[in-house]
């Protein structure tokens, strides 16, 4: 048996005795987890807001951790490895896995704590180990490497590699809340000259200063679009990425890019938004959509392994497994405890 | 003087005696119009819906002929060279124009026949001639030229190229209209596997499979999304071109669009469309919008001048310039008349 | 035991009895061979040139056939699935494989019939057998997709995708054996506005002009340049493919480039070759060699599959697998035989 | 009458009085320069090495100045604007500029300080000044914009750019004169994880270090290969920019590049170079070269307006154009006085 935080229905979890995972077919890897985190995706799973999660769950699809057991099928790793494990879970072989899409992989994708059990536990069951793991670079702070279970990856493709960020360019992030400033650290990677992001919250806005923003707009004025144009000489950004998930700030993107701009989203919408094809149909934009793929993780380890990023600066707290509880309460409240990222030890 | 199509107000128009335009600026040509034709844009002018075009205007944004006249700052033509001209203006030096982006030039994009007097005449002012006129190569039929003034760039640039059409690929085009077929022609140059067009109109998918399309779908009966899944095992389409302008058409693309997919507005759209994040957020699809830059007129003029396209294959009437009003009513009531696109001599 | 096609060191080769290959790792499968066809590697084998294979082995990286047995970690394919084999073995997990760069699996790349036994046999193992097999879609012709192992994807991604061929480009083939030919069809999909095909021997080219060349130049006279320069206007051609492998073919190409062009290398070189930087450091070119991928093989399945290419075009010839010999000396001399591929039924 | 630096032969230069340029087409403008620089090219120029330019000539392609006149074609400049001079003349007409490529503008191209008289005088004639002339935009060092007329430029487009630099990446230089500088200088745009420095020059050597190598390589050992497969796990570099010119660094390049790699050659060749293909073709490489377009100045403009790079790193010497002749002699022993850039004040 080992411990696990496991999702019993909207509004019921706990800290539960569970059985150990095993070996199911040839090309599973059992990991012993030992760092995880917590991501919002897992606050929407407690609420009930997603459906292919049922009851029973273990959730969490981020950590680090040591190979405990392989399948036979498994090449790459050896029973006491060390590996990062990938929120995206990648057969390797299907159409989309071959496009590098691993997101829409057809038997995997994003089923970590959502489909299956995931890593808020002492142990989790890995399918497809060869192609969901990576090795662990010798020197690279674990702590650090748990952003790349999902969060780092999902601001740098969803929101900086969708969004065409570019040397000198200008861009705009609409939401300062971890993910928006995991866009903010990866976006420097291009060096834009201008990086603004916009928030309701003070707090957050100063917390993007010391990440790197050039700008910090409060758009709880409503005046959001007239401050962009203000720093812009009135052309609005080369590339909005939006980092929140709902409708006003989707739209408010809209209204603050330039003519031949990108609007990256990396929000999980619950409702459709309006898309003014009136005002943007001859301006030359592009919007893009992403489920974080994780095929930037070779490189973004490798820019973790040469100093080009500080990761841990995302992370605020720190929790033992016994402590999750607490954990989900600081993150969940993070207006009141300015949580970021939690690291919890296993 | 000379015979001009004038607007002249909410449903006025006429063929008009008007004075002959003249040189402004070091950097315009005076061309005699030889051919010309009509725009679906030029119907909207005409209904009111343009407001940047003011009543008085020589309507009209394509054409071919012969420089009558230059400015002193005009480097690329004399007087006599057989010139096409483009719908869309480019100053060539802003910042737009250096990107390629010249819809969107400082002083210039799409001011023919809209902000300043268009084609529909005997002659007419072409500004930043050098860079607004094409030069026609030997051998060339001008008819076909007629057709690179905007229907195909805007079929290829909007549709085809932002749709990202690659060999193997599937496709589909909702409206088999002139803009539809351009799109549907030009889409050829890139060798998908599956151009399906979509239409309520029977005898415009006719032609739609005369001009290539490998599978067409009539939407009258509202199962156009199970029809197209019925033709990709399942997936939607690689690319969905939007050709129409209304926010049915731009909805139905939604629900055919593949996981990975790029969906190429064309269509001039007069209202707001609904967008539907909460089914498309984690598809990693991209949404395009664009205005014509005519930037890749070279491009189509080699691939005409080497056969590669029947451009005349869209010419289905022609009319005299002082039959302009049938021409008119001709291109106007296209389900009675079958027109595409008209010819007009001056 | 099964019939076998052996090298057994420079010159020396036979149709041999061989013991039938096993399953030795999780990940093999054993494909029994229907078709398979002689590459122009396989006759430098014989010569000794290529040192990575050894004597007593068998010859062959090309082929279809039925999977005869898979190991426990095979999940893609069945005992009876019908399968096209890659020329290129790819585990689809280290680096290189991530990058879609299979060419240089760090455990595969080109094995087959070099350093294990390949597919001029009744059976062949085939190592990574998700990732380096493909189902073979209904209706698919099965001696086409022979082609689909190697010399179609080495002509599309070392000639035309490295070339950057693109719609009113203009390219030039040098070289037109079965290589240069497999160029020129996949050049086709891109829809270049010319094509010149530039060989020594006359009926080669009459092959090319049927194929689709728009032009076609027997350098035998020397002055292949001046006749590229007369059918470009003195400008060069946008892609120049060499498709031989030795230094004069090479240096042809470097004077017959366009400024901002490419030449794309598919030629196996034996020998360095000169490169005139004095000419061309400031012309913007850009030259590129490749060992095939395979990337592409579900791209060129989809145009197999929608008829966008006739691939059995590139077939002359038919033997039996206790023909082999024959086959052999049919394919090695072409000059006589006018042999393209050889189809060898096992 | 104005003072110019002149070439009047190989070996022979003064300082002289010449006359004042003037207009002599519509679309040239006359600038009073402040501040120019000495490239490399101007001493190959004076050895007599460059055969377009003849004696009699005014050399210098760089520098600032102020708008003295403008022809009636002008639109973009008035007399007392502040300008950047570009080293690239562009017509912004020609098929080249359409594209981009400045560089081989038909009509332009580099032909100042080479084909017509350059900057190292009091005034100078700037043909095609709307393309070929950029505003100075508020509060920017003019001396730091100097470095934008040729050297950063040429660093970056020749070298970063088409090196593909990209986050995470390995990349080597070879060569720390002042162009292998730029382009480490704004190769860090991109942020690479490693940036290896390769001379023999120990001291140029501790400049790359200041300005931001990750390793250096003194290569006098002859042993820079290992040196470089060391510092990348034996692979290689992703990049390899040849910063020198002669066959022995290009050389170098071919062997420190890691299998899917690109060469980016910035040197100015006077000779051959041999190509290794025997060893390269199956490596899936990428050479390229390039004349710099100067198409990237409205990047750096942004860039170097944002603080993301310090330009003025590069100078290292100032002189009165009157002093001019010390400056050159300064320039031209570099490795004596440590001289980058120098800045001549007019």
């Amino acid at each position: 048996m080992m411990q696990a935080f496991v999702y019993n229905g909207p509004g019921k979890f706990a800290l539960e005795q569970h059985a150990r995972p095993e070996i199911m077919s040839p090309t599973d890897a059992i990991v012993r987890i030992t760092k995880t985190t917590i991501c919002g995706t897992d606050l929407h799973i407690l609420k009930g807001d997603v459906p292919t999660c049922t009851p029973g769950r273990i959730l969490g699809h981020e950590g680090v951790g040591v190979i405990d057991a392989v399948g036979s099928g498994v090449q790459a790793f050896k029973v006491g490895s060390r590996v990062l494990i990938s929120c995206i879970t990648a057969c390797g072989k299907c159409d989309y896995c071959r496009r590098g899409m691993f997101s829409h992989c057809t038997t995997g994708g994003w089923i970590l704590g959502n489909k299956i059990d995931g890593c808020q536990a002492e142990f989790v069951r890995i399918p497809y180990a060869d192609t969901s793991l990576y090795p662990i670079p010798d020197g690279v702070d674990e702590e650090a490497l748990v952003m790349l279970s999902d969060i780092l990856p999902t601001g740098f493709e969803c929101g900086v590699l969708n969004g065409k960020i570019a040397p000198g360019g200008t861009v705009a992030i609409v939401g300062s809340g971890p993910i928006g400033l995991a866009a903010l650290l990866t976006a420097q990677f291009y060096s834009p000259a201008q990086l603004i992001m916009i928030d309701l919250d003070q707090s957050r806005l100063d917390v993007a200063t010391r990440f790197g923003a050039t700008d910090v707009i409060n758009s709880s004025d409503g005046k959001a679009i007239e401050a962009v144009m203000a720093l812009t000489d009135g052309r609005g950004v080369d590339t909005a990425i939006e980092a929140v998930g709902i409708p006003a700030t989707f739209e408010l993107c809209e209204g603050l890019i330039a003519p031949g701009g990108t609007i990256a989203n990396i929000g999980v919408h619950g409702t459709k938004v309006e898309l003014h094809l009136e005002r943007l149909w001859d301006r030359n934009i592009t919007i893009t959509t992403r489920l974080v793929d994780t095929a930037s993780t070779p490189m973004l380890l490798s820019l973790l392994k040469s100093n080009k990023i500080d990761a841990k600066r995302l992370i605020t707290h720190h929790f033992k497994l016994d402590q999750i509880l607490d954990a989900y309460d600081t993150f969940g409240h993070a207006a009141r405890t300015s949580a970021l990222k939690v690291i919890i030890e296993a």
